[in-house]
């Protein structure tokens, strides 16, 4: 274990890749282990960066021109993914790495897919693990990406510190397919494609979202102008540099005014209450339960015994009752 | 409680709201008093039919048309409604019942808002346990209605005989606005306003989803014409008759082939594992529980304690550990 931590704290890649292979298992051994670790390892602070964008926009090619602009700056970057589609296909968006060519190769970067797992709930606890780890493993930058599905989004900005939204140009009346509860949490909207043919289209739609951004309820804690849209073409690059001063902005903002670590403790405390809700519901995974489970479930099948009355019996018996 | 067993059983309406009180309660005496009630219950067997619509499909005058037809015919019909939207606003869509004033005085008919709850999961619960009560008070409809919100509509299908899908007449792209996990949920799709200017747009909306329907998986337990998308006027009455055949045909061939009990044993399973869920859960909300799940919470946000090691600690002094 001791090699693990120092491994990790040294920012030996293989130690990292090893210890978040831990943190995703739901061995219970492994969990135990997984525990002391994260509690072991130094509490270092890299910017944490929420990412969202649907296929199609150009998410992997995004990433991969943002972070070369990144490492490029001396900066060391983690992309981690929370994607609730990879457990249906049992890959991952980002096990073709292929697809990040230039940022897998990168010693600077560090690229992981998304742990496959049932629940977007447990891929999310995970992935929160991940962040740590990869914080103390010395990164400066966690990208944290995830396709725009169900709460994956919710789940992603609650581990962020930024959460950015990248969108393709589009017509006004498209505007309407991005989910309001997920422009109230976006920090800043990127219109990503916006070169070529697509130039006017991208600037369009950027103030379109602009427009719709100014009609929502101004937050507390950001400065006036955010949250905001801005045009990107992670083709030609040109806005990544623009977006990137954006970002550090909002995040030395927050920094100054106590928000940044205010959110960080609100977050720390949610995580928490995850990971006991989640610890409670384990026990029903145990064998000897799950038989009992079964037993039970079956009765209740043939109308034996009424739901309620089969789940009273069950957490009497798990000392619940 | 025997009085109020009675008076369930005996068809009493005020005996039956009290009882749909006590299942909503939260309170760890009334959870067990609703579960020792639930079991004493007869198990009678009603028809019970989910109901989605958007607002603006005109559910609330579907739901009086319909529930007058059924009336009419000497059956006894309850509505329940399944709307998280309504834990916000701490109304209810039912709430207003003069929205529906034939059928709410009508005495062959009962309507009952949906439970304020902060959580869908705990209304979709104790929505499922208020079907079981009208079904001992005999009767023989049970309309279960939700908004398309989030998951409400699975919850909803998950307690329902039938699911059928109330829409609006529309142009072709808005076709993609219904999601896919609820069109492949539906059994029957009703296209509502089919009646004056907008009667052939109904009609051809009805066959952009019949059309729809047929390039999905069929089903192995239903006859080949299902599910199938018909027109109706809430207002005119017009297709009423015939899309409560449609609900019959389809809810006996269901009961001829089986389907219908296996679905039944299916969903009662799935209620109680639920409800064991829930159970586990609740220990959350014990006050010694509570104050100490603070003190470790704001460990935790001051960084004196990782999330994970604090859940923990929580769980070993729950004896979890």
């Amino acid at each position: 274990m001791d090699e693990l931590t120092s491994g990790i704290v040294a920012g030996n890649r293989r130690a990292l890749s090893r210890a978040i292979t831990l943190v995703e298992s739901s061995r219970s051994d492994h969990r135990a282990r997984a525990v002391a670790l994260l509690s072991e390892l130094p509490d270092r602070k890299a910017l944490r960066i929420g990412l969202s964008g649907t296929p199609g926009v150009g998410k992997s090619t995004f990433i991969e021109a943002f972070g070369k602009l990144l490492t490029g700056q001396g900066l060391k970057v983690a992309v981690l993914a929370v994607d609730p589609s990879s457990t249906r296909s049992g890959g991952s968006i980002l096990g073709d790495k292929t697809r990040m060519e230039l940022l897998s190769r990168d010693p600077n970067a560090f690229i992981r897919p998304s742990p496959s797992q049932a629940e977007l709930g447990g891929v999310a606890r995970r992935t929160r693990e991940a962040v740590r780890l990869c914080e103390a493993a010395g990164f400066d930058i966690i990208l944290i990406e995830t396709v725009g599905v169900g709460q994956s989004e919710t789940l992603v900005a609650e581990m962020s510190d930024l959460f950015i939204l990248l969108l393709a140009p589009a017509g006004g009346d498209e505007l309407q397919g991005v989910k309001r509860g997920i422009m109230e949490i976006a920090d800043l909207i990127l219109v990503n494609k916006a070169d070529g043919d697509l130039l006017l289209t991208a600037r369009r739609t950027v103030a379109d979202y602009a427009g719709a951004l100014r009609l929502m309820r101004k937050r507390a804690y950001d400065p006036p102008e955010f949250p905001k849209a801005v045009p990107v073409s992670a083709y030609t690059g040109d806005g990544l540099e623009k977006a990137w001063e954006n970002m550090g902005y909002l995040a030395n903002w927050r920094r100054e005014h106590g928000h940044f670590d205010r959110r960080r403790a609100e977050q720390a405390r949610h995580w928490f209450l995850a990971e006991l809700r989640a610890g409670l519901l384990a026990r029903l995974e145990e064998p000897t339960t799950r038989q009992e489970l079964h037993r039970l479930g079956d009765a209740v099948a043939r109308g034996e015994i009424s739901p309620g009355h089969a789940a009273s019996q069950m957490l009497e018996q798990l000392g619940q009752g």
